[in-house]
């Protein structure tokens, strides 16, 4: 059994000690360890891959084991995910196609381990490309009236086939509470612009009325705030002045297929920890 | 007599033609030319280098017979430079040693080919820097009582050394409209943000606090609007949350120096347009 | 009709001029022109969109003008495209996917311009994603002995298929001289290094056995010398001592994907030339 | 006392254990603690800062100890540096100024946390920049004849003042095996190329004639083959068929500058560690 530990905690002498001792002493071998300390925030952060080739004790015993002995006296934050489960992944998309490409092509690569039980969209038009990867697809429409129904439709729809995480592959709606409560820090988005620059609608249209030289994407955690939760990743690329908007687009789609499609592997790696609305990405 | 000649104008069939139709019939070689149309705004913009080896117009004449043959016809805003004049530039300052080095160190090897009569700073901070280079220094200290007065003294030594275009290599104090006025995009400003993301006071700490995994620095030409003029080069770097706020401090050095110095290289070689409160870039 | 011409010739004097005042004789409207001059070499490039909306001269009336009032004159290479026309494209690949996943995908959402009447392979791997992307799929095994016999086969479908230029799309094999001399600057292959680093087999092992910080994908015309033709796109990413060959070749994916989908635009836009074993790549 | 240790030896099982246990008998705090397997070649490397707030053992009782409690036991290679001595930089230089006014500006800002005892030319040509940062500058002209002289005065200079480590800050002489003898690992050069493309001289004409899409610049540390010892840091930037050699050389200068000092800011911060002719760069 291979195990990865996420913990943060306050900050003190003897963590790193403590956490190598803990393991040791049950026969495993760290096959990595990252550690960060947020100087300003007082925090320290740790991943650590863990390898119980002959003692396994049993994942369920490991963490109460890790409450009791660890979490307690350093008053950890922490989570213990066993490798080699492929995790359950669901899309949801609208009209723009290049991401859904995108993310099916590496899946059907194997590039991405998890299973993608189906696709949500608010609409028809991407319909043919579910099909054409042999992915169940559910259209449920959203609008002012029905929207309460179409969020409770969704969340049955997850939990009844239990989804552990949700990528927005250009979805163009906002996500209810009721999702953000239910998948926190577990519901990836993309946006196209560098955030904070360009929040919200239309940031390529904006991005080439401001004039700027570079253009971005930046994949980050839901939130309830639009476009203000932790950020994952984020690239860019230049423009000049020869661009139109329509290039901004298209230069664009080659920036969001990449990002979210990195921010999907860090966060299936269990890569990811969030704190204060910011993430620390291990490499 | 070497010169560059800019227009730019609403857009219409035979412009190239007639312009390029002008300097040949004057007996000058087109060494360059390159062309821009903004599709949305309809505007035609034009860069164009000319050689008159054998048959000198004269810079006046010359001028005049744009005005009368070509401006008037086709509406269009333009500039004439003679090449091989060494612009007079002045650099503003406050505290921040790193730019005033980099464009300094590149004046004396011979890469900006500039005449620099004087430093004006707000504070004797960096003083020993322009003695080293043995440049004049100028301390204009601004405050909220004497402000108006400073303003005033800045523009007597601007005009009075006959400066071109001004500088702001990190300096610290929002230049008066009266400067502004009297430079119009010709005063260029490094601000240590990917601009419009964390315009104004202490951008690398807004930067930290978001999260963002890429810093940037942009260069503009300096209008009313606070940060907001038109921007002529932008680049960034990667960040993680390994990096403290110095950290990014310190990365962003690197890239404030190689920004607002290549803005100032374009600037120079009259490869900058601004129009609508965008630039457009020549290469 | 809207016409795209390419030219190059020896650099003097006039040949602006004359070329606009060409198009002005014929009621065209320049919609674009970009011009380059080799200073080393003496050699003038220029590109250019000439829109015949109410006067169209014909396609091979246009071409017999220019041959004779201008080629000759200036001892112009040259080439004019009529725009609007979809060119043929074939695809070559081996086992490795991404990059016809990448160019499928793009093609269905009409992102590429171009009609793709088959893909060949030395495998049959990949048939899969042909029929699901509905192309037909030629498996041309390739071996020591009938390679002559494979590359007549290859020529012919191109030909027969009235093909107008070829994607190698990670094609492991070594392209025959029959297929370079029938298409000359109209084979495009993407290698995995940026060459000139790494040429050859198992870049990916090379730039990992060497410590390098920095991968890369470059996108060329293939010649007759391996991974030495004319270079259209290069692009980079960062690695680090954390990284595996595996990684390596996982991050280069997507570097390969986008270099190679590039460079194809590029040429589908009639935005390449080529001189000198180098490529003017025009905006 | 704060110190940082370095360690590679053969990959096995309780090593970071061991190491923490180590220095948490002692009532040290370790800071941080990265640590790298490389898989293929099974070795261990890890970086560990630790903080003798209270319980300063002493660094050669410390090191003592590490030989016995540690090193044997694990066929640890090992280093041990206190933090907070200045270490002592040569710089050696040419005819180019630039790294050398980039590193100087840098050390005058208090960026660069070291002393810089003199600086090494075999020529007259910039010794006016050490005049005015006020550096003492030794000339040791280099040819066929004085060679082994010449290294031999460099080598006095460099021992008689202590120097920690040599920058060669585009010094355009092959190093002589007695300098990188007595120096292993502590020579850092800058080439101006993304190595191991254009090795050797004449890289940017070499890029030039290639016609490559991208220029980098390589800081390594020197060994015996020439441009091919372990690699530092390495950056790139986008080039056109509009660039001349003598616009490489250009864009090249920031590039040299700003790898060069990140590459000596790793080395001073004991970040860099070198095995089997690479480099593992802790951030």
């Amino acid at each position: 059994m291979k195990v990865t530990l996420h913990i943060h905690c306050p900050d003190r002498p003897g963590i790193i000690r403590a956490v190598t001792q803990f393991f040791h002493l049950r026969g495993g071998n760290i096959l990595y360890l990252d550690q960060h300390v947020d100087q300003e925030a007082g925090v320290f952060f740790m991943r650590l891959e863990c390898d119980f080739a002959q003692n396994d004790p049993g994942l369920s015993m490991l963490k109460e084991s890790i409450a009791i002995e660890l979490a307690e006296q350093y008053h950890m934050e922490w989570d213990l995910y066993q490798e080699g489960l492929r995790p359950r992944m669901a899309i949801f998309v609208s009209k723009y196609n290049h991401c859904l490409y995108d993310l099916l092509s590496r899946f059907r690569s194997g590039e991405l381990e998890v299973d993608i039980p189906f696709i949500i969209s608010n609409h028809e038009d991407l319909r043919h490309i579910a099909d054409q990867f042999d992915i169940p697809y559910h259209c449920i429409p959203v609008n002012k009236v029905n929207k309460h129904e179409a969020e409770t439709r969704q969340l049955e729809l997850l939990q009844s086939h239990k989804v552990d995480f949700v990528v927005l592959a250009r979805y163009m709606q906002i996500v209810s509470p009721l999702l953000i409560g239910a998948y926190p820090n577990r519901i990836i988005n993309i946006h196209h612009s560098f955030l904070p620059a360009f929040a919200g609608a239309k940031p390529y249209h904006a991005a080439f009325e401001r004039g700027v030289k570079i253009i971005g994407a930046t994949s980050h955690y839901v939130t309830e705030d639009l476009d203000a939760g932790p950020i994952i990743e984020q690239d860019v690329t230049t423009v000049s002045h020869v661009h139109t908007v329509r290039d901004f687009v298209s230069k664009g789609r080659d920036l969001e297929k990449i990002v979210l499609a990195t921010a999907v592997k860090l966060h299936i790696a269990h890569k990811t920890m969030v704190y204060n609305n910011k993430t620390v990405i291990f490499y």
